[in-house]
């Protein structure tokens, strides 16, 4: 499966699921998937600029994990008002990242996001 | 309702809840309250260094969402090894935080804590 494959999937099996990316955390996405029936809450939001911003948090929280006795980061999410972003690891220089409609399947998100990094991880 | 009551609460609401805390975007603690039952895992997580580290980033998260298309920010969680945070912002200068074990109950957690963010928000 390519990784706009998995994207496609995940994206698929979520409701409300906005976009989908595989992330360097350097804030540079390696491959990304949009769903066409939230094309416009996708141009809204600039969800781009968004993943860069928080691509940058995650990179801090995991270096800062090594200090911390609170072991290894494994998801964050960041709930605003206009999106949820699931992030999810898939090891140490990538992660995945989902956007949500507020109204989305937070629970299927993070399953999924659980079940897809593990197979996209074999995959990079 | 004082501060610590609201936290025994909110403690006392969710399986696996380890420690709960009033905090500010500044790191310093208003109000905190330990389970008694998980106090080993308190101890050995050492939650207030990773706690002032979380509202470092929660801050700059704030901020960022000033120049982001995605809206205010109303709650953060990051799941790691040992310890899942959840995090719901009161207002402009105050955040609750909750401690859960990984096998805590996730849901319950994000709910209490809403629903008193709101609650503690008055009293402030």
């Amino acid at each position: 499966m390519s990784f706009s494959e998995h994207l496609q999937s995940i994206v698929a099996q979520v409701d409300g699921a906005i976009a989908c990316s595989v992330m360097g955390f350097d804030g540079i996405a390696v491959e990304s998937y949009q769903a066409e029936s939230n094309a416009d809450a996708a141009r809204e939001l600039e969800l781009s600029s968004a993943w860069v911003e928080f691509a940058n948090l995650l990179s801090q929280l995991k270096n800062a994990a090594e200090t911390l006795k609170t072991g290894q980061v494994a998801e964050v999410s960041v709930n605003s008002e206009k999106v949820i972003t699931l992030m999810r690891m898939v090891n140490r220089d990538y992660f995945l990242v989902l956007a949500l409609l507020p109204t989305g399947n937070y629970g299927k998100g993070r399953y999924v996001l659980r079940v897809k990094a593990s197979e996209v991880g074999k995959e990079l």
